[in-house]
């Protein structure tokens, strides 16, 4: 098929070059023109502008859409709402909100734009490997786009799938990453215990994590990850403790809230972020002065040890 | 090799035909009668009593201890401390608290006997797909059994490590088990949020499920259960919201106090589990009446609905 990519950061550039290898035609924007230039050494056909990649395509046209989610996401999105004629479909592949991404549906139907919100997951390894997509949207402007997710996703059979209306693919995409981050805390609580415990019974961390890979109730992606970092590193050694979060997180939190639905573990690993982040955290300075209001125990002043 | 499997239960009569498929010798005991016939209609060698069964190999034994954790675990090793002999060794695949392990690993080592706590993962899987094996023990004894925990594992050359000393196996899959019990957390939040939001967007959590699989960051063996379970019963109608537990999750808990490393998640799911099974906690109780007590908020009489 032929389709538009806006956006050529990290996660476009690749799609863009998966979407080619398919056998796929793209024609490829960015406000970055190196990154243009990258893609189209990759074979993309280049845009200069917004407008110059839709008057490359032919109608109906498909415009995938890999920018920041928010304001950057409305500002490409209202642009393409002015050019773009009925029928024609934007496809957001970012991390949206999923009820801003309703919103966007509603101005872009208004014109009898199509709106498609593919949650996209994969990472830097969704090149090589495929992506996960999760689209909502309209079910014949799916069936009709189908052989680019097809491509995308990790084989043609598999990995994508149609989840419900405009909103549902970005908010199933929300609940994803909240579950990623209560399975990648599970794993950060387990690999600690054992890392405190490593005085007693010498444990090998990469070791151990090597022996779950395989028969384990705990196989998992992510574990194989945390196989690599161990191996390059078992002390983990050159990283800092500071853990930062890119929203998904708090929406899904805030989406439990919403639906009065209990969370315990993905508020959890939320938190644990958040206090990553945090130098000498006020709330435990206030612990530390209560205990020794009430009880004379001993406090440390900063940047003096033990007090 | 040559090894006794004391204990025919699902998992030791499993692991007994994974050795003899391997071309192990096995000489099987359990106290149940049927089981020991079950066994060795599939190839294992019959024994009568503990006793008949150590005379039936040669030395230096291996006897496999695959019975349930505390009292009969220590009665099988009791048993075995007074009729082995030096150099015998006796592997413990089940799930042993590791303190109770290193106790019994220093009552053996006074007799000269060995004692391997092989943490074993895999459940019903195991047989077909190989168990995981995480040693602790002498590691000459290790290296002398590890044919044995080369056929039991999914792969000669995977799946199973020598992680320490006595105790060590033990603790490794105590936090193995803490860690999964948040993995399964992350995952029952997960969906929970997605059913609330059925109403709205119809989700399909199967079709959802089955599109992590492929490519998403969250693709691990539970999401492959998870795709089961949903496949058989989307909205588990079948099953009762009540979640047991059998003692590995607590362990971990406790450890994680006794070495002051914080596990949020692994304990929110622990508590989880606690909360399923309880009707009408007395806790919400309390709340209730404190809301009715300063606010005259309304409160549910047992048994009336509303109030």
């Amino acid at each position: 098929m032929e389709i538009g990519m806006i956006g050529l950061g990290r996660m476009g550039a690749n799609m863009t070059q998966r979407l080619i290898a398919g056998g796929h035609t793209v024609v490829a924007y960015d406000r970055d023109a190196a990154a243009v230039a990258a893609s189209a050494s990759g074979g993309a056909k280049a845009a200069e502008t917004v407008g110059d990649l839709t008057a490359r395509l032919s109608q109906p046209r498909a415009v995938w859409v890999m920018v920041p989610a928010g304001a950057v996401t409305d500002a490409v999105i209202d642009e393409l709402a002015d050019i773009l004629d009925p029928d024609d479909a934007v496809i957001d592949g970012g991390n949206a909100n999923y009820k801003d991404t309703m919103l966007r549906g509603q101005r872009l139907s208004e014109r009898g734009i199509h709106l498609l919100d593919a949650g996209t997951s994969g990472g830097i390894w969704g090149l090589t490997e495929g992506y996960s997509l999760m689209v909502g949207g309209d079910k014949d402007t799916f069936r009709r786009l189908e052989p680019i997710f097809q491509t995308l996703a990790p084989g043609p059979d598999r990995g994508y799938s149609h989840v419900g209306p405009v909103g549902a693919g970005h908010f199933t995409k929300m609940v994803h990453n909240g579950v990623e981050y209560a399975l990648m805390q599970a794993y950060a609580e387990g690999f600690e215990l054992m890392q405190a415990k490593q005085h007693e019974f010498d444990l090998d961390l990469p070791a151990i994590a090597r022996t779950w890979q395989y028969g384990s109730v705990v196989r998992s992606w992510l574990l194989d990850l945390a196989v690599r970092a161990l191996e390059d590193d078992p002390g983990l050694e050159s990283l800092a403790a500071y853990v930062d979060d890119s929203g998904e997180g708090r929406w899904t939190v805030n989406e439990s809230v919403e639906l009065a639905v209990p969370t315990p573990a993905i508020t959890a690993a939320l938190y644990q972020r958040f206090r990553s982040r945090q130098e000498e955290p006020f709330g435990s300075r206030l612990l530390a002065a209560l205990r020794n209001q009430f009880g004379g125990h001993a406090v440390r002043q900063v940047g003096h040890g033990d007090g």
